[in-house]
């Protein structure tokens, strides 16, 4: 098949080197023909290197015959991409998109190109740009698409067999449903563990220096996600920004909740929470 | 040197069987003489099998001749352990323990004991009990000792030098400093934690379904100490309630700061605070 993959980063990268490579345990073969599509010489020139692409232009013409193109653009140029795309195409062609928000994107992208389907691979690292794009990424990971109701079935299932081809799992959910979701497990933690740095912050100096001194695997943890990519945190919150605040305020409400606990001195009731939650967690852990 | 531990569980256990054995580089041989004190015989005799003590009893009795005591038991239980093995030492005998609460401790038991010194080696597992106990689970951890007026210096070095045969850091500080520091640190990020476990648990059914099987490595990491310990927990909000009250507030201002920004829809400050707090963050790792 062949497939444009629009945006050579971490995330593009690493599906192209994958898709084009006959899988690792020998199998399956998936030997796509793949287009990359970069503003940059540079990048292009590298995905060659990298064994991310056949085929590699700076222009959406090179996408004439592509099956399916897959852009994974930032969140914010997702919409315009697909915008300049259309006029190189032909009307079979399933356009996806790898945003980590679904709703708003889909919500716009469907109204330019009745064969968008939105889509969201739920793997990284801690690094981007194409350098950091490597093999197997994708593998055990969960792949969402949420198709509308103006998708063809045959369509979803076409990129279904790649999500496979990836060795990731597929989902199909509802846009709306898959933000709220994502906001609870992704997006909430940013900013939750991003409050926690910024309190200490706070603290008088010498003191802080001693927490900086004595902080171990617990602090290291929490605060993992609130001192990450700012870029990727502000896109959350802006286009999941509904979502992430319905789920801040029940935070906050906990939070409280919580506080006014320890202020009652009611440890009987602070330990039944800390009990169904070291019960339940076990459950968010694949 | 003769040393007595009572309580034999992680901690105690792990004491036991660094200080018993040369150290794995060879350069010292600690070899000091082990009293191992628990109420359980089955206890007892694991420990003798585990080469955590050289000698166990279930009796005070036997740390009659100990130059340090080490209390490893609950933290409830410090000050009503030091009360107990009083009438059966000497009065040089020093009096240390391991709580991760000091200030309430470092009170109650000075005035019972004028040779105790409060101590709290940060280190340990996810799992507890005798069989939990390891060696070298203190290399390279910060051990801290909160000694006061009363404490004579040339006990305070011989606890340093404890520690140093440990191969961990020893640090002296203030007992309230040190209980606000760990707050920062260690206390506040349960119930951060915890709070965010409770309110996803809130969630409807089916969204709560799919945001479990959608969960990775961002949520496992700052759900992880909200979801550990229950004991462990309430015992931290119980003693050091004040401090934990007083950052827990702190917190909860910095959250409704973040949730007015994306109210606000204000993306430039909400980015700013997420690039100082990853600018910050690599501070508290060591």
């Amino acid at each position: 098949m062949k497939i444009g993959i629009i945006g050579l980063g971490l995330i593009g990268g690493s599906l192209g080197i994958d898709l084009r490579s006959p899988s690792a345990n020998g199998v399956q073969s998936q030997g796509h023909y793949i287009i990359g599509i970069s503003r940059q010489k540079y990048t292009c020139k590298l995905a060659l290197e990298k064994g991310i692409a056949d085929r590699v232009d700076t222009s959406f013409e090179a996408l004439s015959d592509a099956e399916i193109i897959i852009v994974c653009t930032p969140m914010g140029a997702i919409a315009s991409t697909v915008k300049q795309v259309i006029p190189y195409i032909n009307p079979d062609t399933i356009i996806t998109d790898v945003g980590s928000v679904k709703y708003p994107i889909v919500q716009s992208c469907s109204q330019l190109w009745s064969n968008f389907i939105g889509g969201h691979p739920m793997a990284g690292t801690s690094s981007s740009g194409i350098e950091a794009a490597i093999p197997s990424l994708f593998t055990n990971a969960a792949y969402v698409f949420t198709p509308s109701e103006q998708n063809k079935l045959e369509d979803v299932e076409k990129l279904k067999a790649i999500a496979l081809q990836l060795n990731a799992i597929p989902y199909i959910c509802d846009a709306k449903i898959h933000d709220r979701a994502v906001s609870w497990i992704s997006h909430l933690p940013v900013m939750v563990s991003a409050s926690l740095i910024k309190a200490c912050l706070q603290e008088k100096p010498d003191t802080l220096k001693l927490a900086q001194i004595l902080a171990s695997s617990g602090f290291k943890d929490t605060s993992r996600v609130g001192g990450g990519n700012p870029e990727l945190g502000v896109m959350m919150a802006k286009y999941n920004r509904e979502e992430l605040l319905r789920s801040l305020y029940s935070y906050r409400d906990n939070l409280d909740g919580i506080i006014s606990l320890i202020e009652e001195e009611n440890w009987q009731d602070l330990s039944g929470i800390l009990t169904s939650n070291g019960e339940a967690r076990p459950k968010f852990l694949n």
